[in-house]
């Protein structure tokens, strides 16, 4: 049984608990949380540092900024400390314990539930003999574990805000210019399926495709013609013109 | 049963052929192609106009710069003639026959079947006593099926770039910097899947996540230092911008 404890209570506090509730050979023995959260039995919550004992694994889940400051507070040494960041060093955990990381890469919102045996869990140890305990644990909730260094987790993490935050802005944009003329979004839901789906059979740049890859001027001139956000117009010039480059520049 | 004569022999052509074939109520009579084409029976094609015989309902497949000169060339009047294009209007067809629109709003790459039940259809009649035969057409293909007018058509076409062709190019990017890292880009399929599924019940604003929207500038940064490639650079600080803006300028 590996025993777990939480340190934090936000979205992937919540669902690391849901995920390793579910497992087998986990036991999430405590969760640290400042304030009672309703997420998390009572019985298993503390705020105070002292009462976080002995477990196999601690695993770090606040905010990039707070990482470094509650590895600091623990009031114990050489043990498996974990954090869950995608866009944090190794080296940011305090060297008093050794050091790890477990970042499940997928967007999480409070409310909803998602699949975590389909989440990819990105993983990183100091020591080369913690890499079988987290990797065990990772395999426990999911069926995509990966070993992913600090660097590699940097560029993934840049990856990611490209293919999620910033595409899920673009179908931001999509649905104002949709509800400024009384569509209804949905009509757009399975285009945008589709997009993504494609991609698991096809590169994405040989997916490509619209007015811009195959230099349809006419077109393209249209669609500036036609938007008026001055925002909007700068982010259709600037990403046709990047599809229209091959990326380069 | 409707007779159709399919003018065309690209990717929208060929969907629609083979969909026609599964359908109830309907029949391609005729394939117009300049070239004789291995995606349609050889006994329905013609590259002569005059062969070109009677139908219920004429749908010109083909690209957008065409669809004029094709319709001009048709040697009968007043029977109705449909494009299938979302960036053209419908005033674009020659007025010696009955105008309509039948756009089918997919991305349609050859030899990638498509489901296309799911797929919407937006359609457009000049004549409203041509709107009943279009309708049955296209509810005999899909089961999704929308009224929309040239002018929402427009906006629809811009809104389907970005959120399709706009999000395909951001996921070239993702490609791009995992390459560059050696990290096999599957690893974001799972998010990228998620976040096109998200907002079937979430509005897109209200699923945004990452720096951007939560103002993790010091995040922002250090993925700004982390691009080398100018274009990408450019790229991610116009778009954090215009989330952080809430997508006004």
């Amino acid at each position: 049984m590996i025993k777990v404890i939480l340190l934090g209570s936000g979205n992937v506090a919540t669902h690391l608990f849901q995920a390793f509730s579910k497992a087998n050979g986990v036991e999430v023995v405590k969760v640290f949380s400042r304030t009672v959260s309703k997420d998390f039995p009572e019985t298993l919550q503390t705020s105070d540092y002292k009462e976080i004992k002995a477990a196999d694994v601690y695993i770090i889940c606040v905010s990039d900024s707070a990482i470094s400051s509650v590895s600091s507070q623990l009031s114990f040494e050489n043990r498996l400390v974990v954090h869950t960041s995608g866009s944090t060093d190794i080296n940011v955990l305090d060297s008093k314990n050794r050091k790890g990381v477990f970042y499940p890469l997928q967007t999480f919102t409070k409310n909803k539930s998602v699949d975590f045996s389909q989440i990819p869990i990105c993983i990183e140890t100091e020591v080369p003999s913690d890499f079988e305990i987290i990797e065990k644990l990772a395999k426990s909730v999911s069926n995509s574990v990966y070993l992913i260094n600090s660097n590699q987790r940097k560029a993934l993490h840049v990856s990611a805000v490209f293919v999620c935050n910033f595409t899920n802005h673009l179908y931001t944009i999509g649905n104002t210019i949709c509800e400024e003329n009384n569509i209804p979004f949905e009509i757009l839901q399975p285009l945008i399926e589709e997009t993504a789906e494609k991609i698991k059979s096809l590169l994405p740049n040989e997916a490509q495709t619209g007015p811009a890859v195959r230099n349809d001027q006419k077109t393209i001139e249209k669609h500036i013609d036609f938007l008026t956000n001055e925002n909007q117009k700068e982010i259709y010039k600037i990403l046709t013109k990047s599809i229209q480059n091959g990326e380069k520049l």
